[in-house]
């Protein structure tokens, strides 16, 4: 096992009706002055947002409000908020949305404080040193972002999509949660958030670093519990209890619960990075396409760790060899993506019958470097590989 | 799933030589003046006390230390740090140790905001509305209190062992951990440690609150590592990897990871404490007595969780009783502290062949009421055919 520090101060307020809560907890946190950021209609025409202000209001709270975020979120609107957060002031960023809401919150943050552009902050030309604090009213399980010091933005012009870890400065100060608020969701985006959640915890799960058998356990129980609760909501979705838990796991899957001490992979979600800045799909049906590739493409060069999900997670028996049941285990998480969650698992199923495999491949390492290394080292052959084993 | 507040703000600081930062992170959070709290000589033999004294110094912290602390910690030390505290006015206490002396500083930190006897907020006749900070130094990994809110003292008069929970003002602000302090410790301390830990995971897995899968797999996932981990640590006390996988579990076993949105038991602790209180035993061994001995019973009266962990961790087949099942889960699990951890299991055992159980269970009703609820509803008849099946 790795040295590690683990800090997650988030306070997770979760359950029924806990957004009526929002104004006391901006008041405990310092906040008198918020800017309410969120993305498209739907959180005003369900009276959240109505909810929201009332809740700020009652606690004698003044806002601004930066709507229209889009999925994916972009540069361009961040630099708008930036904008208005230095006319107007606040002392706090709250975004009531998802994860790309929340992204955009933080960039905002963290831009406030900075004379030139944010982005530099995405591409390593400089490091953010302070940010506003982030309060988060969650209505999308999915990018973890509510618990994670992490953030995702495109860059409209270049189509990078990059991000930014801080977890020291950017791990919101409290995440209001209400899984009623997700009993409306539209399946798809149920689904395609719970495709990337299980992505978060496969990414930290994918590891060489020995002696790590704690994290390897606590992810497994994640992906366990994500499984069952997923198939009663496919099922049901009015289902409080597996929305709860599904809201939960999207939760700490990403607040680095599973990932300690161990090295983490992520080059499944480098690789679906370009494909959605390309073709601008959405993040969990990507990933719902490139992970069982990447399992299999592993399951000959370095078969260990996914043996073991395949033996503790996927239901395969263990045949004593280690690659064709990681191979196994790769077409089954495959099939579970596609009967449980309906998800697309072929770049044909996401509406890509012809994609442009080599610019993608090109702008990937261009972006990444020759050699991605982790659980495997990728080359460009590897990684075109694993692309093509996602036709 | 129930409502539920997740808060857990300390930042854990974990691997090798990490006590080396223990100066820094009190400057982080503020301190120039602490207080050392420690335990027995081993500190000090050890040489770990002499670093935490040149860490400070070369942060230029002062500290005055208060040494001593007893296992199962007593009101005696508590009072006297409390005026070494008024005189001395740290404004940091810095326990180095395990549950003993990090529960002794929590009494310390919040009865030198008291004008009246720190006691009072044990026994439920004052709430303690502010304390010091607690910054810890982990050299025993057991009790958890690295990462709780919790604290637990006796009273040396009455014999009365009580808890304190205030996490939102005793979490510690850090937790320095580091897995090599732990290489020398004696089996008998790893093993009551472990035994310990695995307590408070069952604790919080003995619910009947309905849809937390969540909850549970992660708790399984707890037990499994820690199992998995502790078989290779009796025969190899040496290794390294392994000392941290469960010094790491003892921390999120108490922090409330696993305790989502579900009623807890904690009557075994309960019924534990009374021996402890009684005998002075050590409470990881105390609970090996218990646990097994609860599980028993529960397997007839309401097997369904008991079922489940013999399924899942003790490698019990479903044979479709749910109540054998149950049963033959307890038996395998006093098996396992027996044969691997070397546990006492029984009374006789863990030095006591002539307990005075009627006295036990009056003082344990006294305490708790005439029935402890939670997972079972226990009258004294219930609590006494427990005891029993512990002889």
């Amino acid at each position: 096992m790795n040295n590690f520090t683990f800090y997650s101060p988030t306070e997770f307020v979760f359950g029924k009706d806990v957004e009526s809560k929002t104004g006391e907890l901006c008041l405990k946190y310092g906040a008198k002055r918020v800017m309410i950021v969120y993305g498209g209609g739907s959180a005003e025409r369900s009276g959240l947002l109505g909810r929201i202000r009332a809740s700020l209001a009652g606690s004698g709270i003044e806002y601004c409000e930066l709507g229209g975020v889009h999925p994916n979120p972009l540069d361009t609107k961040v630099r708008e908020g930036i904008t208005l957060a230095k006319e107007y002031n606040p002392d706090m960023i709250l975004p009531v949305g998802g994860g790309s809401t929340i992204d955009t919150a933080k960039a905002i943050a963290v831009g406030y404080h900075y004379e030139g552009d944010f982005w530099d902050f995405y591409i390593g030309k400089a490091k953010p040193v302070k940010a506003l604090p982030v309060g988060v009213v969650l209505t999308i399980p999915a990018a973890g972002s509510e618990g994670s010091g992490n953030t995702v933005i495109t860059n409209v012009e270049t189509k990078v999509k990059a991000g930014l870890r801080q977890p020291m400065i950017l791990r919101p100060k409290f995440a209001v949660m209400n899984p009623e608020l997700t009993l409306t969701l539209p399946e798809w985006q149920t689904a395609s958030g719970i495709s990337d959640m299980m992505a978060h915890i496969l990414e930290r799960y994918l590891s060489n670093t020995p002696g790590v058998q704690i994290g390897d356990r606590l992810a497994e129980g994640m992906l366990l519990a994500i499984m069952e609760t997923a198939e009663t909501l496919m099922a049901n979705p009015d289902d409080y209890d597996a929305r709860a838990n599904i809201m939960w796991c999207g939760t700490i899957a990403h607040n680095d619960t599973c990932s300690l001490g161990r090295q983490e992979d992520w080059n499944s979600h480098a690789m679906e990075h370009e494909i959605s800045a390309m073709y601008d799909v959405t993040h969990g049906a990507g990933l719902a396409v490139i992970f069982p590739a990447f399992l299999k493409y592993a399951s000959s060069k370095n078969p260990g760790k996914v043996a073991q999900l395949a033996h503790r997670v996927l239901g395969i028996a263990d045949s004593g060899d280690a690659s064709a049941d990681a191979y196994a285990g790769a077409e089954a998480l495959k099939k579970w993506f596609h009967d449980v969650l309906h998800m697309p698992v072929t770049f044909a199923q996401l509406g890509i019958p012809n994609p442009n495999l080599d610019e993608m491949n090109m702008r990937l390492h261009r972006l990444k470097g020759e050699v991605l290394g982790g659980y495997m080292q990728l080359d460009a052959a590897a990684t075109m590989e694993i692309y093509k084993l996602a036709m």
